[in-house]
């Protein structure tokens, strides 16, 4: 008799933004299989359950998903509910989607469960917007991380007038300050950099377009960490767009 | 003396979407401050608070919103311990930035807290990933609705290779299908139109770009409701492009 497998986002990492849904969730769990980007506080809620970390970060490729993937599998096929617990959200740059179909292809009932998205929370965090009447119409998120190393639509990104956060960029700031400058976005464009996000260990550092890359360097800035670029990440400045959008004296 | 204000993200409607941190801020709340688009059964949380009303559909304008900000502002300023609850996260399209600046600028301590927002749990709930490895790289959130009646640069949004959720676009299906149809976007570009995301009263409305003002006549569409367009959103054709994302037989 198989069991459900729930496929759940933990969240960014302070364990308050757990949903009600994920903390019932953990409470039935009797395995949890643990990501390297959920913060372990989180386990007070299924004190009893088997816990298994299966965290992977960037480099390892297909063999540990597969993997992950059987390991679920195999634990619903012996009756065990199962609590796959990722950062962030399972469907936001989370494979949620594909795990649950792959898991309703063999038989198994999945539920996926939402959670609250890095970008968001180190935005708010920060004070910063993602949308803002009058500045920005919305928000676009991007991960600078591919398999097949592919790149980004920049010029696409740019024009379309959102804010742009992007995951997984530590790396590859370089690259993305090129790309944006070459698809004509400002080079004093402001830049927030956020590491660890929503944890009492957040730290932000601000920057443009241009000197992104510098500062992130003097900064010693650390995966994980979220960019936000864009008009809304302008420090101060935020204050005077805010109190002539609201128009209320 | 002041009291706290707290501008909290009630989620999407299912009211175990809430994070236990808004749960917190509920329970610590003597005056709780609710939008139209919030579910009331999360008022559970806050038993001995005053609930006051204070939604506003599209139409109204500034005035209620200042009426809101003053009204948030006196409760503090008695000394009451204030939530603001407002549908999904209070800095996606829910003026949760404008208010907390606001706030603070006339001295007033803001705690935001984040929920989840519609166009995530709807698309979720459909069994649509928002981003999908090999598909989409991203995913781009915006709202249909502005008080000037602007237009969103459609060709920027449809370029950036992004799934496409937007807010507010019920009463706009007809503009919108023809700024994207101009914007080089495919006729046959599948579009899920997601009605009271996360309720057990959400409805879904599969079509296309082509065809999504006329099924959403037939379908009765009524708002509040979301639209996701792109890739992602084609049934059945996921289970292809997981099966071949994935990559594990």
């Amino acid at each position: 008799m198989n069991a459900k497998i729930w496929l759940v986002g933990a969240g960014p990492g302070d364990p308050e933004l757990l949903t009600l849904k994920a903390v019932r969730a953990l409470r039935e769990a009797q395995v949890v299989m643990i990501d390297d980007l959920v913060n372990p506080a989180v386990l007070e809620h299924c004190p009893g359950a088997r816990v298994i970390a299966v965290g992977k970060r960037g480099g390892c490729r297909s063999t540990p998903q597969a993997f992950i993937q059987r390991l679920m599998l195999r634990h619903a096929r012996q009756g065990r509910c199962v609590v796959r617990l990722k950062g962030g959200d399972p469907c936001i740059f989370g494979r949620g989607g594909e795990e649950a179909l792959w898991l309703q292809q063999r038989g198994i009932e999945v539920e996926l469960v939402n959670g609250i998205t890095a970008g968001l929370a180190g935005a708010t965090q920060c004070g910063i917007p993602l949308t803002l009447r009058g500045v920005s119409r919305g928000v676009t998120l991007v991960t600078a991380h591919t398999q097949d190393d592919s790149e980004l639509n920049w010029a696409g990104l740019t024009q379309g007038g959102t804010t742009l956060v992007v995951y997984m960029g530590v790396a590859r700031l370089g690259d993305i300050r090129r790309g944006l400058l070459e698809a004509g976005m400002a080079a004093d464009m402001p830049v927030a950099m956020i590491e660890n996000a929503s944890l009492p260990s957040q730290r932000e550092c601000r920057s443009t377009l241009l000197e992104m890359a510098m500062d992130a360097t003097a900064f010693a800035l650390r995966s994980p960490a979220v960019l936000v670029i864009g008009e809304v990440a302008r420090q101060g400045a935020v204050v005077e767009l805010v109190t002539a959008a609201v128009g209320v004296a």
